[in-house]
C-alpha cells in the first residue's frame, strides 16, 4: 500500500499540510463561553480589587496603635466611623482611631490592617478596646493584589473552565473572544446503510458512524454538519464532497470498508484535489485515507465504528486543534492491566478498558471482542495504546489510560 | 457555631435529607444526548448484526471444502453467485461452491467462513481457486455477535459518551430517555456587587460568583437560572428565595460573607423552611449554610469565589447527582508535590495546582495566594485536598489531583 504512515508520522503530515490553518475569532457572552477555546491572551485593564478591602468583619486600625495590647490590657481607640458595604471609605484614619468595616468592605486611608471583631469590645462611648495586636497588612487584600493593568490572566489556546469564566467576570470581560467552532461535514457512505431510526432489511445495517462522529465532534468543540448517507457511487460521492468543502472547514467520510469503496473515495479526493495519505499503521484504523480539496482536509475513515473512534481520537482531534488553536496537554491516568495483552508487531494497537478501583489500585480490564463490534465501545471508561514495536504487555503492567467517558 | 460538619458529614446529611429526590425523564434525539445522564437501562430489542456478515472482501465458502489446499494445490470451487452490499444473500451454498462477498456483506446460508480475495484466483470460467484453507468462523461476524434481544447495552446513571451514542444508533435508539437537567437558581447577594459589564465605583466589586456558578452548573449538567444580584436586605432576599423555589429545583445563594449577611440568609431559610447546616469544616468554604424550603435544597455559599468553587465541587455536585441519577466514579490523577504544603489542623484544606510533566513525572505546583483571589483559580489545572487530620504534606508527596480544566 502506498504511504502507510505510523500514527506519529500521520501527525507530522497533518502538521506539515494543515498547521497554517488559523483559528477564526468569535465574540460570545460569558454565559456561553465555558468549554470554548480562548482566541487571544486576556490581560486585565484595571486593578482588582479596585480598593483596599477587608477580609473579615472588624475594625480597620493603624497596626502601630495596637502593638503591645492584649486581652487584659486592650488598646483603646476612638471610633472614627463605619464603612458601609459597597460604599467608599470616605474618612482618613488618624493615630488613635479605628473604623468599623464589614468583610469585603473598603479599608479607609490611613489604616494598614484590620482586627477581627472577635478580638474587640465596643465600649458604647465612641471607643473600642482592641484585645489583640495587629500586624501591618493583616486581614486585608490590597488594591491590585488580585490583578493589575496589563497582567495576563489567561493565555490563548486555553479551553475555558468554569473558574476561568469567574476570572473573566472579575476583570469586567462580560464578553470574550474565542475561536469559532470549525464546521465539519460528516458523510456516511455505503449501499448497506440505513438511518438509526429505520429497521434494516436483510443485508442492511444502521449507520452508526454518523451519530458517533457527530457526538465526538460536539465533544471536541466542533460543529458537526451531518450530511447523511450517500450510496456507494463515485459520482454521488464526488458531488457530496464538492458541496461539503464549499460550506464546511473539513470533511469526514466514513464507511467504504471494501477495497472498491476505498478506491472510489481515494479517486474522488484525487480528482477534486490531492491525496496525502493512503493508510495508518494502527489497529484498528488502518484503512484511513486523507487528502486535500480546495485547501481543506478530507479524511476517509474506516467503516468499523471502533476504528472510526480511535482514528478520530488519534488524527481528527489533533487536526481540529489547528482550527481552534487549542494548546493544552491532555492527561492520562495510570492503571494496572488485569491480564496480559498481546500485540500485532508493526501496528500501534488500541484497546478499550473498563476501570475499577480495588483498594489503592486502579485496575484496567481490557474489553475483548471481535473487530467492528460497537458494544466494545459502549460502556468503556477509557483506552490505552500498545506502541508498534511492543509485542504485548504482561498482567500487572502499568498502562496510561486516556479517559473517554467525559471527552 | 452550630452544626459545623466535616465535608464527609455534609455529604451524609445531603444523602439523608435529599437522596429521595428522583431524576425526571426526558426524551432527546441522539444528536443532543452526548453528556446527558441515562435515565434507565437500555437493552437491545433485536440482533446486531441482523445477519452473518463478512469482515473482509473475499469468497464465502464451506471451510471443509478448503481443508488441505495450498497456494500450489488450490481448492477449485464453483462460483455460485455474488452478494451485493446492502442486499440479502439469496442463495444457499452447496458443497463445492463459493460466493463472492464484500466487506460487511451478508454471508449466504451454507457458508461458514470467508477467504480473503488475496488468497484466491478467479479462473474466469465460473470457478475460483482457493489458495489457503479456511477455519470455520474465519473472517465473519455472526448474527447477534454484537448484541441480541434483551442484552443490556448501557446502564442507567451513565453520562453518555460519544461511543455510547454510537452504540445507541447501532441498536436503533434514535431517541433516548435521559434525566432532565435540574433547574438551579443562582442568586448573588451583596450591596457592593455590580454586574461584570459595569465599572465598579469605589467600594464596589463585580459579581464573580454569578458567572462562576452558572458556568459550573452548565459543566455539571444542570440548567442555571441566573436571577441576578439582590441587595443585602432580608425582605428582598426572602422574596427572591420564595420565587426561586417556585420555579427551580434548588437555590444557590452566594455572597453574604459578613456575619450580618450570613445571619440574614439563615433567617430567611429558617423562616421559609428549615436550616440543616451552619458551616462546613473545610478551607476555604467554612461559611456555608444549607436548608430546605418547600422540600427543595437552598444552599448559602461563601462570598469568596475560590470558596464558592470548592464548596460547589464538594457539595453542590454530589447534590446534583440525586437530580440526574449520575452513577459514575470520578477519576483523579497522581502527581508529585513540587514543594511542601502546610495545613490547618481541623479543616479539610483545598489547594489549586498547575500541572507540569517533567520526563516521566507529573509535578503539581500549588498556586499560593491570599484567600479570595479569583486569579488563584484562573489557569489552574486541578486541585487536591489535605484531609482535616493531616498537618501538611512534604515536597515530593504523592497527591491525587482532580482535574478542573475540563469539568
Amino acid at each position: 500500500m502506498l504511504n502507510v504512515l505510523t500514527p506519529d508520522e500521520t501527525l507530522e503530515l497533518i502538521k506539515k499540510e494543515f498547521a497554517h490553518i488559523a483559528p477564526q475569532p468569535e465574540t460570545v457572552g460569558l454565559g456561553f463561553a465555558v468549554g470554548r477555546v480562548l482566541y487571544e491572551d486576556v490581560a486585565a485593564t484595571e486593578y482588582v480589587p479596585g480598593f483596599d478591602r477587608s477580609t473579615v468583619d472588624g475594625y480597620a486600625v493603624k497596626a502601630a496603635d495596637t502593638f503591645g495590647c492584649s486581652d487584659a490590657i486592650p488598646a483603646i481607640l476612638q471610633v472614627a466611623g463605619k464603612v458601609l458595604m459597597g460604599e467608599d471609605a470616605d474618612i482618613i484614619l488618624s493615630e488613635g482611631q479605628c473604623c468599623a468595616v464589614p468583610t469585603g468592605g473598603a479599608v479607609p486611608q490611613g489604616a494598614d490592617s484590620v482586627v477581627m471583631v472577635e478580638y474587640t469590645e465596643d465600649y458604647g462611648d465612641g471607643t473600642v478596646g482592641i484585645g489583640k495586636a495587629a500586624a501591618p497588612g493583616q486581614n486585608m487584600i490590597f488594591k491590585g493584589d488580585d490583578v493589575f493593568p496589563g497582567k495576563t490572566i489567561l493565555k490563548k489556546g486555553r479551553r475555558l473552565s468554569s473558574q476561568d469564566i469567574g476570572a473573566l467576570a472579575a476583570i469586567g470581560k462580560a464578553n470574550v473572544t474565542v475561536a469559532k467552532k470549525p464546521r465539519i461535514a460528516v458523510i456516511s457512505t455505503g449501499d448497506e446503510l440505513v438511518l438509526p431510526s429505520e429497521t434494516p432489511k436483510a443485508g442492511q445495517v444502521r449507520d452508526v458512524n454518523g451519530a458517533l462522529l457527530s457526538a465526538m465532534l460536539t465533544s471536541f468543540g466542533a460543529e458537526p454538519v451531518t450530511l447523511g448517507i450517500i450510496k456507494d457511487n463515485e459520482e454521488e460521492l464526488r458531488k457530496a464532497v464538492s458541496a461539503a468543502v464549499q460550506s464546511c472547514d473539513a470533511v469526514l467520510l466514513s464507511g467504504g470498508s471494501s477495497v472498491g469503496e476505498k478506491d472510489a473515495a481515494a479517486k474522488v479526493i484525487g480528482s477534486l484535489g490531492e491525496m496525502l495519505l493512503h493508510g495508518i499503521a494502527m489497529k484498528p484504523g488502518k484503512p484511513t485515507i486523507m487528502g486535500r480539496v480546495q485547501g481543506k482536509p478530507v479524511i476517509g475513515l474506516p467503516g468499523h465504528p471502533v476504528a472510526v473512534y480511535f482514528v478520530s481520537r488519534a488524527v481528527v482531534l489533533p487536526l481540529l486543534g489547528y482550527f481552534t488553536g487549542l494548546d493544552m496537554p491532555s492527561h492520562t491516568i495510570a492503571a494496572e492491566l488485569s491480564e496480559s495483552v498481546s500485540a500485532n508487531h508493526g501496528r500501534a494497537q488500541y484497546h478499550c478498558v473498563r476501570l475499577q478501583r480495588e483498594g489503592e489500585r486502579l485496575i484496567a480490564y481490557p474489553i475483548r471482542s471481535k473487530s467492528g463490534l460497537i458494544t466494545t465501545l459502549a460502556g468503556a471508561d477509557g483506552y490505552f495504546c500498545i506502541p508498534r514495536d511492543c509485542e504485548g504487555l504482561p498482567r500487572g503492567a502499568a498502562v496510561q489510560i486516556t479517559l473517554c467517558a467525559r471527552e
